[in-house]
């Protein structure tokens, strides 16, 4: 995610600098052509550009609060997966009395916010979950489908044999759990719906394919009304077009490992200080910061 | 659903060609009949071609929000029967101690989500649920109106017939397993609702008819100012009308077994496969994979 | 609810024929009178036609989001009584032991959802209703302001008096009744909150006063350009007006007992059908079919 | 809350009708002396007033949707005190067997949801609430900064000194309570957001500025075309507007006492007959009545 | 959060005045120069302005509908943590015995929404934080990333060490607080969500941008036909989009301390009171006021 609150005008240069430099090329020779060299069928006074105008606005309107929805929503999910975290061993100070397992369901919990986030980025989890988990859990979980149910089925194992007092009270502890388990089972699942549904493809190609059309016939529209001055009209608007569709590009995939993702290493970051301050200690690792205003 | 980020341009063209031929070479008939063959009372300068797609625009922005709406619910929805699914199971292993009883309740369930499948697809569920229910629940459930209910009922009285502990126990487990058991009759509840719940007509017909109305009026309206260049302007701006109308109508009903729907035997599968692991299995069935693009 | 696919002409004409007709008519005689009687001062050439219909597409847009909203929540709701009802009963096979009080609280909530229809249709439910109950409950309840809020305190006092077990575990069990009773109970206050709130009647009277001036004046601004074609552009454009218009009228009423109303009768069949048949009964009555490609 | 399905015409002429007058006078007197009195310069032709057009209906669109949903979730919130109240009444049917506790806690209610109504309508509440609380009670809570926060405090003191069982359930019918009052307290809190938070004064005090600056425009723009003609496109286009930003102001405050208001007094008597047949009362007050068209 | 109903015309001076006057001088430098000092080459005719203010369009609605709706979510979260702070201590009353705890459960309470408010704020907490706190509990809590997190902690710590009744009764109430802790949990998470995680930054700086590029060029579109005019059109239209710009960043920021905030002071102290008056307390503090039309 980028947080520096001032544009980075070279990443952006980098995206969509040579697409704009094309078209203001484009339209340069348009200009050149029309207004020195005197090809006058470049000029096509009729072209319904407006009207083209009004259908590109009614399909981005539409793309962009759909991706941004998206993006919206999977921010949203982690912070329920934030939440949940610190309500799981918030619960274990009230309702768990033996210290030790208070700390297993904290390192457990660890290990899942990791295994969520690197399953949605496609990353090997294994590196940063082992050193967290008993190596009996370890070696039993290799080879899960999807690691991050098999821990948060891990915790359910993990309380369920916790029998210090009398099986109602047991059983009633299990039943609060089970809630904000299930809480982190519905973030988890939104979060991977994300991830694994792609915005249905009309909405990519067919606005860029417009887009471009648009591009290519505004300056011949233009040319005849304002001739060596067509590309301060035309780059402008096609400009406003397709820095409207790249909002969309980027914010559609919130999970897919990019410069305007969710910053998911460091909400993971943010859970590991704060489960291990419940727990009392007070080494913890450092908050994530921002590497060239762009926090992942 | 359509997974392969590449736009398939056969099957775009296999749906909307024909369209997109017939109007363009309807609008080059206009074009010749009016240029060359001086048919110029084709050429009607008035006609308030802008405020009809104003008008257009409007109805389309409407239609387009509420089936992707309809479509984001759906895949949500079976986003909520994955995520109790998973919650069910897990509750298992905290609560319910003989592992036999554990492993007809997943079952139970990987038969409850490929009844669901199946009454959404209105396909016969029997072949592939037979084998995961005891003879006796299956003998019984034949003939059920609908089966995904009766099947949760049953898990209902699998879990009620548990009564290794003393009663309060018991009845704090039925608490918690109603809790996720009406999680998924809800989620049950809605994808059955958007199954049965066309799209107000007026949503599909009437843009359907005005932009056909559209694309016959739109040349007559540019012929004069473009002659033989009235395609370019007029099939273009058709066929972005005629893609939004698409994009509505492949989204608004998206459950009901085509190519842009819900992938739910995919998903189903998926389910399969993490109750099993939870279960501790490790010999588990092969994810669905996506063919020709598309996963289903 | 219309459920037949294709788009029923003769409902249509029924409904806006007349004012087609009407507008038809009105178009032709502006263009006769103009064109061949020579009426000039009819031509009013700086009508601000296009201004009035971007104003008239900001009102429809607003008022047609907010009718398909209402239209879409009524259903919601009423699903959301489908899968209360159906969580009731699932919940009654895990945790009532007597079949007979099993047995009663199916009837009383198949007596509910009738009781629910009729009150939202204002029809006497007291035909329906009275075989399903017993004797003295139907002699209590008859005069209750509210039939169906009545009947749910009766499904309270029910499960109230089993108490085949010790205190403790009675009470679990009405805190988890508790749960689905309330979910009724919210379902029911969405249905009736939508059903007593009318749409503000800003909503209904100006679109349909300034379209209808809209239609008056169109074909003045416009016939001075298209001259006899002036019905083709002005009819046409008025036509989608009105449509827009009344599919905005058509779902801002979703519970008022008419063809575009939620199939409130269909819905509480398939209730008795699966409540019946979670009972093991065999003889169940048929769901309802359309009549005339509607569904009520 | 209007609820006469026709439209109040003198309601509208004395809230409109001096502004429409208005308008029509000024735009008269510019048609007259352009038209008549020669006065050129007040023609501007290249005023931009489509431009302003558009950009006055982004605004009216952006916030009449909000005011839209100010006022329906206003609604929906006093549906849940509704739907909570009846659920809390019908809980204490199967859970709490002394008859005068239950009075005791359905009139508490009662003179909750009154002293809601009037705590967000600035009104003293304690003449209508008095009469419902024992003398002690109502001493102890006059002088409350918010009176209903204290009577649902109120209701947690009542439940918790009925001990008539063992300590367990006890426990467990206040954790079953704690969810209705819970709920009570959710949907009171919502209401006083919506009461203590105007919408951003932006959104109240720019569009009114601009559409009058337009309506002072408008006229200049067009009397060069239409002449005398001037007030029927001005006036027209102008009391569209202005009837936009109507319904914005109209809907904003739902809970400011006017007659666009939430009709409190009519829902918190519906509440009170309810809950008084709940506890088989058969002489319970007349629901109230719309008076000249208009629900209070 | 600014209350006054009356718009305060010197701050939106001190604002937006400046970039007006800027906009204003601009306009008269071209209308000047067009008709007196005969610079014919700064009218550009054919300049596509409608059609960039179309774009304009779609780009602003977009932002201001998700500016809105982080400003009005972050209030609604905010009274969820009113809301949420009642239940706790109205459970309190219910279901916690000894007094004292009570009281230490309310002032923890008053501490973590103090708590909550600096840290959004990004102020110090401590001064007002530290007396309502003993002195272990303060000691120990200094340091911590995150306070709000670890006084809700703190709750469940307090909680679970109140065994004045048998352990299944203690487990049921620690049960039904871990719903309202968990409540407090997710308001909080979504707060921090809101203030860490800004727009988009495209949404800010293209909008901007482009809107200066539309007012540079507008003047030049406009200056042909309305010569001397020109500032009249010109200003007004630039004035309206820079003052939809200027909506859109005074709420996207609810959080940051501005005068456009979500009131948090205010709130707080709401909170208190009301707490403070649940346990008996008559000796409140008195409600913030708005200072200067701002409420904090």
């Amino acid at each position: 995610m980028i947080v520096g609150l001032e544009l980075d005008w070279r990443r952006l240069l980098r995206t969509t600098g040579p697409l704009l430099v094309a078209l203001f090329a484009y339209d340069i020779v348009v200009a050149v052509a029309y207004t020195y060299l005197n090809v006058r069928w470049l000029a096509i006074d009729g072209l319904p550009v407006p009207l083209l105008g009004t259908a590109i606005g009614v399909f981005l309107a539409l793309r962009n609060n759909v991706a941004y929805a998206r993006w919206w929503e999977a921010r949203t999910l982690w912070g329920a997966v934030v939440n949940a975290s610190r309500s799981l061993v918030r619960a274990t100070l009230a309702m768990v009395p033996d210290p030790e397992v208070r700390r297993q369901i904290a390192y457990l919990q660890i290990a899942y916010v990791i295994a969520l986030r690197c399953g949605l980025r496609r990353l090997d989890p294994w590196p940063e979950v082992a050193p967290l988990l008993p190596e009996a859990t370890a070696a039993r979980l290799r080879g899960s489908a999807n690691l991050a149910t098999q821990l948060l089925a891990e915790q359910a194992r993990l309380l369920s044999v916790q029998n210090d007092e009398d099986g109602d009270s047991r059983m009633i502890r299990l039943g609060t759990f089970d809630r904000t388990l299930s809480d982190l089972s519905n973030a988890q699942g939104g979060l991977e719906r994300i991830r694994n549904t792609p915005l249905p493809r009309h909405f990519d190609h067919f606005p860029r394919f417009v887009i471009t059309a648009y591009g290519v016939l505004l300056p011949l529209g233009l040319v005849a009304g304002l001739e060596m001055l067509t590309p301060l009209g035309s780059t402008l608007i096609s400009a406003v077009f397709f820095a409207l569709d790249r909002i969309g590009v980027d914010l559609e995939t919130p999970l897919d490992n990019t410069v305007h993702d969710v910053p998911m290493t460091a909400i993971t970051r943010t859970i590991e200080i704060d489960l291990r301050q419940m727990l009392g200690e007070t080494a913890v690792p450092k908050p994530v910061t921002p590497v060239g205003g762009v926090l992942w």
